[in-house]
Parts: C-alpha cells; structure tokens; sequence
C-alpha cells in the first residue's frame, strides 16, 4: 500500500511538521517578509478592484478585513481575490504561478484565531510555498500548458500547509489536510480575462482554510491523492512526468521569488525596464523619437493580445501601450491603467510608432526583451535578459517601500502605511501576530468613513 | 465568438430563468417533494456521521442548522456533506452521481436569506438537476470512469443554478454564476473511502452558494467555460464526446430520480430485493440454508470489494455481508451497519454460505442481481432486473415515510419528524419557505440538550 511505503501526503506531512524556523536562512527569512510587505500592498489595492470589492461584498465582509467577524474560509476568499485583482503579486517558476497570493491570504485569514508570532507565520509561509512547488514539479508545465491556471491548483496546496502549519495541526492531521485538498483543486485558464481569475486565488487560499480545519476536527482524506490511478497528477496532467521529492534544499532559497515591478503582464517587464534604462542613460526627448522597436518571445506575443486596447484591462496586455507610456510619463504604475489617464493623447500618438517584433533567438517562453529606439540624433538599443524584480536582481528597497505606498496610498492614510509596512518588513520580530492583526485591522477600519475598503 | 453564437453559458442561462413552476408536470413536483423528504432524512442521520459531525464542527456550526447563524457558504458545506455522509441519498443516471445532495443542501442553506414559496424552491431543484445533467451528458461516462466523483463536478452546477434561481437572479447574472462556477469544480475518486468522498457534496454545495452570490454582486466569468480550449469538458475529460442540449424535455421527468431503499453500495440493492423476496414467497428458515449464490454484474464485483469486512463501513461493500443480514435479520437497515449489530454471530456465521459470483451474460455496470438458495428442502431463485426505488418502481409512500423515520428517529423526536415530513412532502403548497425554515431549524435546535446534532 503506498502510505506504508512513504506516500506522498506522508512525505508532504513529514517535511511540514518537521519544518523550523531555525532551519531557514536570513536571505530566505527576508525574502518572506518582502513577500509579505509586496502581498499586503496589493491585496490592500486590489480591494478597490472591481474583482476585490465585489468578492467583499457578496459575502458581507466588512473593511475589518483582517480580523472581520466573518469566518476565517471568508476572510480567505475576500483577501486572497483582492491580492490578484490587479495582477501586480509575485511569481514563482518552481510553481508555475503567483505564490504568495496562495499563502499570505489564508495566514492572514486564520491570524485572528492563532496566537503565533511572526516567526511562526514565516515558517508556515515557507512550508506552504515548499508544498506547492513539491506538487507542482512533477507536472510542470503541461499542468498549464493544457488550461489549468497553476495559482490555483497547486496554490491550494500551499495555502493548506501553510494554514496547517500555522494552525499547529499535528502530523496525522496534517497529512489528511493535504490529502483533502487534493478534492478541492480547481481553476481553468479559459476564466481568464473575467474576474474570476483573480478569484482562483481567493478559492485556493479558503480552501487551505477549509481543509486544514477539516483535519484539525478529525477529518479524513485518501492514502494516494496525488500519485493513485484517480490521484492529482492523472487528473490534471495525465500524471506525472518527473519525480516528486521534498526537503532536498528549499526551492525558496535557491530560486526566490519574482516581485513585479510594474502591474502589467509579466513579459512586457524586461522591455519596460529597458527603454527606462535608455531613456535614463540618453536623456531622449520622447519629441525626437522615429520608432521604437521591441523584441520578446514568443510566449510574450502570444500574451500580449492587444496592439490597441480599448479599455485599460487591455493596456496590461498591450506591449505599444505600456512601452509609449514609459517613454511619455517616464513610469508605468497603477495609474497607467486608470481610466483617467487611459486615453493621454501623447500615449496614444507615440503607440504609433512602436513596433513589436518576435525575436526568434529566445527560447519560446522567455522573459527577455530588446528595445532599439531610434531618433533623429541616432539609435540606442538597449537588451535586457531578465524583468526587474528577480530573485537575483531583487527590487531594491526603496523600490519596495515605493510600491507599497503606490498600492496603499488610496485605500489607507501614509501614517497608517508607515506602520504596516514597518511591521511587515521585520515580521520575523514580532513575538505576537495578534498584534499585528489588530493593527493591520485598525488600518482599514479608520477609512470606514471614506467609504473606501469594503 | 462563442458567446454571440448561443454559448453554452447562454443556452444554460436561459433555460434556468424562463423555467417557471407552470412548466413542472404534477409527477415530477412530486418527485422533487420525495427528494426533498429523502434528502432531508439522510441529512439528519448524517448529523450523526463522522463526515457530517465533523463539517459541522469545523467551522462551528450549531444545531440549528437549516437557518444557523453561520454564512450560506458553511451551511451548505455542512448540510451537504452530512447529506451524504451515509450515502444513503438518491441517484441518476442521468448525472451519473447523486443530484439531490447537491441540491437540497444549497437551497436550504439560502432559504433564510429568500422570501421564496415551496414552488420555487421546486423550480430551483428542477433548473440545478436539469443544468447538472446536461453539463454532465457529453462527458458521460468517461468522465467517472477517469477519476472524477460526477456528484461533486457535475454537481457544482446544479447547486449554482439551483441557488441562482432560488435567490432570482437575472439572466446576466444567471450565466455569469454558471460560467464562475466552472472553476470551482473538483473530487478526486483517490479520496473514495474516506470522509472527503461525503465533503464532495459539501464542496459542490458550498461552490453553488458561492458562484451565485458572487454573480449577484457583479462578479464576471469567461464566455466560453464549457466548450473553449480550458473549458470544463477539455479538462475534465478530453473534450465533449456527444452533443450538449438542455430544455428539449425534462431529464427528472423522463428518467427521474432512483431514491435507495437500503443504506449500502446501490449494487448490493437488487439481490437484497430479490433475497427479501425469496425469504417473504417461500418462508425460508435460515437454519435450512445450504448455499446462497448470488450473481451480478463485473461492475458490481469492481464495487463491492469486501469479502469479509473488518468494519461497519466496509460492511456497505460487501455482498456477503449485506445478504446475510437479510436472511438473519429480515432487513438491511442504518442499525445494520452500526457497530453494535456488525458482529452479529449469525450474520458471520451464515456469511460463509453465500458465494459471490460475476454473471457474464449482464452488461458491465448493470445493477441487477440473481439470488440462488438451495436448501435441504429445494433450491429458490429470484431475478431482479432493477433495485427498488427506481423511477418506474419506486419505493412506496410508506416505505419513504418509514425510510425517512428511520433516518430521523435518532435526531429528532417523532412528533417533529412528522410535521417535517409533513411540510416536504407538500412542499409545493407552502406560500412562504421561510416558515418552513423556522420549523426545521426548530426540530433540530430541541435536541440541544441531548447533545445531539451538533
């Protein structure tokens, strides 16, 4: 039988419950705290999206958003759909998708009920992300490829080992929490474009709520959920094609996380930075500009579906868009996207003359971007392998703090950022996280008022 | 697009809102009433279940559970998973999985929240079974046989256009609830044989409430949730094998429900009949008996895994068992699962005198039994082609009111059991649903003191 012989829930449990703080790097304890400073600013953004808002509303759930009287599973669904509302969360490729909105969520949700410390959240986060990267890399990447949207899939996985974690389930329960997740994985591709995109994260982090408090109560799930015949990986992948493990190294150490730096599709990042780099270094008056060619991958073409958007949601999916508005406003932020600033003539005059190009030397689905500008007084070009924001070249800090005002400014007031922010970024200090809680809680609640957090 | 060309989203959203009680056949509001008194019966003993007490405990919900103070959202988790805790509840071919746990649960849970009449709350049961199976026949019966629990992802749809059209949604927000709910769909077969198979109820339950609210409030889906590339039937089973339609006759009307007459594996039903038959025709003396040969399908065999249980559970998939309790006890009963009764000396005893066979001449999957008693005075045979409580034979309205006492006696008094069965029996004469909530919320709420029904 496969549970006798190490199965994979008993492997999962096994590596969870034997997971310690004192196990975890500085670099890595860092990387969770920025995780978790970049997660709250765009969850707390998002709650002004239409997708947050409205995830908010039809369940009653107050601007009290993180310690709302409402039940932990709906504290869940409302936080982690607010946190992708705008698609502006970080990336993991040893998940195939947006992680944190999986795992910070769902902590956030069940904090009120806990009385761990920041230490324990960081543990609980990294089990969590260590979990969904362990499911994931077996079928990684025809899981996606074939339409499932991996954020929510293997999302639940982390979202119910880190609430298991957090929740001091014990090994036995532990185990039965993972497998009962494997009956509440969902999400296609094809709910795209809708608002139920951003809601595969909100779902993922409940159900993480609800297996985990399943199990805590005695509940129990199969011996061979992900491996059997009727198992995850022949589900949803038509099984497995490379070998699982778990605990060799953490996939977070080696590999990191990918923080957006500009809240538009991932594969316009790279040629974003590079025409800021050439604007920087060249002092080009957009004025002398003759055209701007930009070269990505095919994976990027594929994506970028929009040479002429209509509405704003498709500027995030317009590489003429976003690269006209960093040669016109110097920036691409949560503003270019408004509706407000979405029709600037000078945007829309300088689209005309970018050109977007496949450059067939990169791999299909690279990140990578080439952008040659060309003006009266020469041509610049300018190639840039990687976005900004990659584990190796990490937004600096101040690029962190910056965005976190630029997520935080409309929906709470500088002093109370300030605090938030100061808290998030030494997590890891906080020898209580109810503390926390109230003080995030408090945060959103004084804007009642104002009408905005609902 | 597909949208413009009568998506599949749009077909089912038009048929949910212009189904109006008036269209309902008096057979089939009387079939939705019995389902409504079977549901019911076996949600109450499921209270009583592991699966059922443990979803209600999780996340507190109380006794008063048909109107707790609790969301919608965990009503329906735990009303659907008690629902089908004992697997006790109804079946269709025509969803190839349990429609009323996935229909009942749901709409009880919204019913505080609707001003509803008992014809409504019929319509809406009708609008969810109709898009369940509709949604379930171009996958049927690949789907199953792949690894999925039909009653869990065809159910999901079923719960959200139930609960859509009990909360009167319009037709935008009808389709868009039916498109939202494509991403939640989920239930691994891996996890059969453990409490989450009866949480799969819950979840589609649950998901149904969910979709629907989110739909009221706003919320967006994809056009295409169905039929597109990472549609639900591409990734739930390689894509439609036959054609979809809904609304050209009523599934429930032409095939309607099967309502189980004994609490085991539905492929044990027909030779439990054909025995009770045998033993009530020829006055069989259980000390006479020989041999007992009983045949059934391959299928039945591929059930039916335990030749000697080790525990109750296992008990309900065991030819020998169950037989042998009907020629010992005369019935197969709730009591004949329950610990105190499964070590029963003569049930064991006679156990070695049935034989377990495959008749090859039936199809695969046929539910059919043939029962051979050979005793010192003669040998008796009995074929039943069909269990008892199919569409065409269904149990009697004595047998349902005697099912229903049986599943309640240990819940609720006899005095409430009879105004309950009272109220769902006439469920389409009830101008206000609400009243009815109250009285059901009351019946259980008495047993506080018992300590039962948590």
């Amino acid at each position: 039988m496969a549970y006798q012989e190490a199965a994979v829930v008993d492997q999962l449990a096994d590596f969870v419950a034997e997971l310690h703080f004192e196990d975890l790097s500085e670099d890595t304890v860092h990387t969770v705290e920025r995780a978790f400073v970049d997660t709250v600013g765009v969850a707390l953004a998002g709650l002004e999206e239409p997708a947050g808002e409205k995830a908010c509303a039809a369940f009653g759930t107050t601007a009290a958003l993180f310690s709302d009287v409402r039940s932990a599973n709906e504290r869940a669904l409302a936080i982690g759909t607010a946190s992708h509302a705008l698609d502006y969360d970080d990336l993991s490729w040893s998940m195939d998708g947006h992680p944190s909105v999986t795992l910070v969520p769902p902590l956030l949700a069940v904090i009120p009920e806990t009385v761990a410390s920041g230490r324990d959240i960081i543990t609980a986060f990294v089990a969590g992300y260590e979990t969904e990267c362990a499911i994931a890399y077996p079928v990684i990447p025809t899981h996606y490829k074939s339409g499932w949207h991996a954020t929510a899939t293997f999302g639940v996985f982390g979202a119910t080992a880190a609430v298991a974690k957090l929740l001091d389930l014990g090994r036995t329960e532990m185990r039965e929490a993972i497998a009962i997740a494997a009956s509440m994985a969902s999400g296609t591709k094809e709910n795209f474009g809708s608002m139920t995109k951003p809601l595969h994260a909100g779902l993922a982090a409940r159900s993480g709520v609800t297996a985990s408090k399943l199990a805590a109560n005695g509940f129990t799930g199969g011996d061979s959920a992900f491996e059997g015949d009727a198992g995850f990986w022949a589900l949803y992948a038509d099984g497995p094609e490379a070998e699982f493990s778990i605990g060799d190294g953490l996939q977070l150490e080696q590999y990191g996380l990918q923080l957006k730096a500009y809240p538009c599709c991932y594969f316009t990042h790279a040629s974003i930075a590079a025409t800021e780099e050439l604007q920087e270094n060249h002092s080009i008056d957009p004025n002398d500009i003759d055209t701007v060619e930009v070269l990505t991958s095919a994976a990027a073409d594929d994506a970028l579906q929009y040479d002429n958007p209509d509405v704003p949601s498709e500027g995030k999916f317009s590489m003429p868009y976003v690269i006209a508005s960093t040669l016109v406003t110097g920036r691409v932020t949560l503003s270019t996207f408004e509706p407000e600033h979405f029709g600037n003539e000078a945007v829309r005059e300088m689209m005309d003359r970018v050109e977007f190009i496949v450059d067939e030397n990169l791999p299909y689905n690279a990140n990578s971007g080439t952008v040659r500008i060309t003006t009266a007084n020469g041509t610049y070009e300018k190639h840039r392998k990687y976005p900004p924001g990659t584990y190796h070249d990490p937004l600096s800090k101040a690029e962190l703090h910056e965005k976190f005002y630029e997520c935080t400014e409309r929906v709470i007031p500088q002093e109370t950022a300030d605090a938030v922010y100061e808290q998030l970024v030494s997590l890891s200090e906080h020898s209580s996280v109810t503390g926390l809680a109230i003080e995030s809680t408090g945060c959103v609640e004084s804007l009642g008022d104002d009408g905005i957090g609902r």
